[in-house]
């Protein structure tokens, strides 16, 4: 290794330790200290919006003259209802409920002492993310308030603004006594940084990472400890033969057309044959009129053409594994609910799928046979979301099997802990 | 590749592939369909006695001959007394509670439908073994119950055992009409089948790694998939300076004493300073004619010295890093609970550690600053385990952060999904 990397190497490690150390003493902070923080950097990002823009317009300048996109523009410009926002998001935060120290379950043993599973943080969280920098602040005081030290990992367009914005962290921690360690960036865009920080598992807990595909693939394949991600959102909506048609077309409407561009939008759409003739058409039309693409198989496009509505053949393979993220909708005919569940398990990403019928049997054997995060009847796959889940805020969603599944809020960014409380007693 | 290793290859990924789906069925598989499987397995069991016994019998045969120890050719033997305790085992865990389906939030939607956290399967597990034929039917036993597909890959030195214990259990599956690929055994003992196991994340969730730190390592290092597991039990005695000493006396010699070759048995003992001259010299004596080897660091020896009690001098980067699963107990003298629980923090293993102390303030530090699992306050060490804490049953210990800690029972194999159940709701 040369010079620079041995040091970079000794950097992050130390960075690492920090974390470490600072997550042994955050595990015990009062939930009064972590508001004040909280109720200080809302404050601050507030009184600070003047330099937080200058520092941004640097990632701005340097990401035009680098030729970034426009959209990709927009996602990093710290405008002025962005910063409030970022710092109404912080108050609200520190309103949630403390998640740690909570009481899960309790035993009482047969020699007269207690076992209480209590809840407490994970220990320290790394993020890898992308250009928006309001992802340093919403990822900051979440772990905060969930007693987590925290090491943020931005890209490398925002790394102005990621800087500026930790500033304010650190002076917000610091009024309150907290060590700066509880939250730290890594201070170098070196790709290299964050081959090193995922080997860490010694002092590093969870990464999560947040992001495009390919980030997050690099991610999980790279990384030694455990991981919480989605991959991609490819969301599924079964028709069935009991569906209300009003209700399927406002349902896949909304699914496909409320918000395209979003993980919890639906990609494809299952009717079932008896559906063909009636309601299909409607629900296409409704498409169709909403601007959505419709790529259909053989079955469903024959019956939009006798009907005159325009479409196109799907590809399958292609086609029903693809987060468009897009008016794009894919069209898939099956013969019954079993061979819907079969074609949600085998092509959706267990994120978030709807089934429409107002056949109880039938929607059971879909809530429960669709292995997915979120499975959904009569209602539209749009709602999966921490605020709509009833969580308060949202640090990410999960299609992994363990430890947290679809929205992640607080709780989930706690594990737990078993108190045994006695009075001398061995084990016999 | 050779042919060889092409053949293994697709063996080892149909076997993973067949397990995905017999796990999508598993899932919703009734409990009593899984509780008569169990109970025709445990008659099997006790039936088949005879065959089970030759079968082992060519696996101690084949382990003397390669020069197998004593004790692990003891671990391997199916005597009738183990044969009977593993067909009691497969009976108790008929008699559990299901821990599939139950509801475990609840949140009412402003809109007006509901979101239900329910537990369900986590889908295949993996589980990795060595020398002792029983992992065999208790992990099969507790991952059927628990609705979850099975993979098992067992030490070579049990292979003819574990091939015939499968044996029975595909009879029990197959008698209920479940599919054999609910419960699957890898057909090698070929070490490239483990590595090619190790990668296959898109159809095994989890792998639960069971025998040696050596193997867990492994099993960690090379998995893509979340590996649940202890490495070792290196578990903390703290004794405060406001400790009683008889009560002091009795559970760091349970702790140390009454079994020393698992997990949870205790191998760093930490005195504070004040208990140097009077509870130490009583704890130490009823450690040494129990026949424990004491290394100390030299305040605590120096203590020994003047009482003419024998003693090892310590070597506390070796020695309080270690797991001795042995009569062996190392001992640190610190200046304060904080201390004591730094010490913890840096040379246990996350596993169980305990204080001593008739100081409720004192007591709360150590249960909320340590670092592990379980913590104990007045209580040995020895209590972790899925019996002792309620669960009914064990399928491991885990030290991890994420998903599990503690003793793992069935529901530590269920993971969640969300079902929501409306009347046509959409997102505005």
């Amino acid at each position: 290794m040369s010079v620079a990397e041995v040091s970079l190497e000794s950097t992050i490690q130390q960075l690492a330790q920090q974390a470490h150390a600072a997550s042994l003493s955050l595990a015990t902070l009062p939930r009064a200290t972590k508001d004040a923080v909280l109720l200080t950097l809302a404050k601050l990002i507030e009184e600070r919006e003047d330099s937080l823009r200058e520092a941004n317009a640097k990632d701005l300048e340097a990401g035009a003259a680098n030729g970034l996109s426009k959209p990709l523009l927009d996602r990093l410009e710290l405008t002025p209802k962005r910063i409030a926002g970022m710092a109404q998001g912080v108050r609200e935060v520190a309103e949630l409920p403390d998640p740690v120290g909570r009481e899960m379950e309790s035993h009482q043993h047969p020699q007269g002492f207690t076992i209480k599973k209590v809840s407490v943080p994970i220990g320290v969280i790394g993020i890898i993310y992308e250009s928006r920098p309001n992802v340093t602040i919403d990822c900051a005081a979440l772990c905060l308030k969930s007693g987590n030290a925290t090491i943020l990992r931005g890209g490398k367009e925002a790394f102005y603004s990621n800087n500026a914005l930790a500033e304010l962290i650190h002076e917000a921690l610091q009024q309150h006594g907290v060590t700066p360690h509880a939250v730290q960036i890594v201070p170098t865009t070196d790709r290299a940084a964050l081959n090193i920080l995922l080997k860490l598992d010694d002092y590093i807990h969870c990464i999560i990472p947040r992001g495009g595909e390919a980030l997050i693939r690099f991610t999980a394949e790279n990384a030694r400890m455990p991981v919480i991600k989605h991959y991609k959102g490819v969301c599924n909506v079964y028709v069935d033969a009991a569906a209300d048609a009003e209700m399927a077309t406002r349902i896949v409407v909304n699914a496909k057309c409320q918000r395209p561009s979003v993980c919890n939008a639906a990609e494809n759409l299952i009717l079932h044959r008896k559906t063909l003739d009636t309601g299909w058409l409607q629900i296409a039309r409704a498409l169709t009129d909403a601007g959505v693409e419709l790529r259909c198989d053989e079955a469903s496009g024959q019956a939009l053409e006798k009907a005159g509505i325009l479409y196109t053949p799907v590809n399958p393979e292609l086609d029903y594994h693809e987060e468009y993220l897009d008016l794009i909708l894919a069209v898939k005919t099956v013969d019954s609910a079993d061979e819907a569940v079969a074609f949600v398990n085998t092509y959706g990403s267990s994120h978030s799928d709807a089934i429409v019928t107002g056949d109880v049997a039938t929607a059971q054997r879909f809530l429960e046979g669709v292995d997915s995060a979120t499975c959904y009847w009569n209602v539209s796959t749009r709602f999966t979301d921490g605020y709509e889940f009833g969580l308060g805020a949202e640090i990410g969603i999960s299609t992994d099997k363990l430890h947290a599944r679809g929205p992640m809020g607080l709780n989930e960014l706690t594990t737990y802990k078993y108190q045994i409380v006695g009075e001398g007693q061995i084990r016999e």
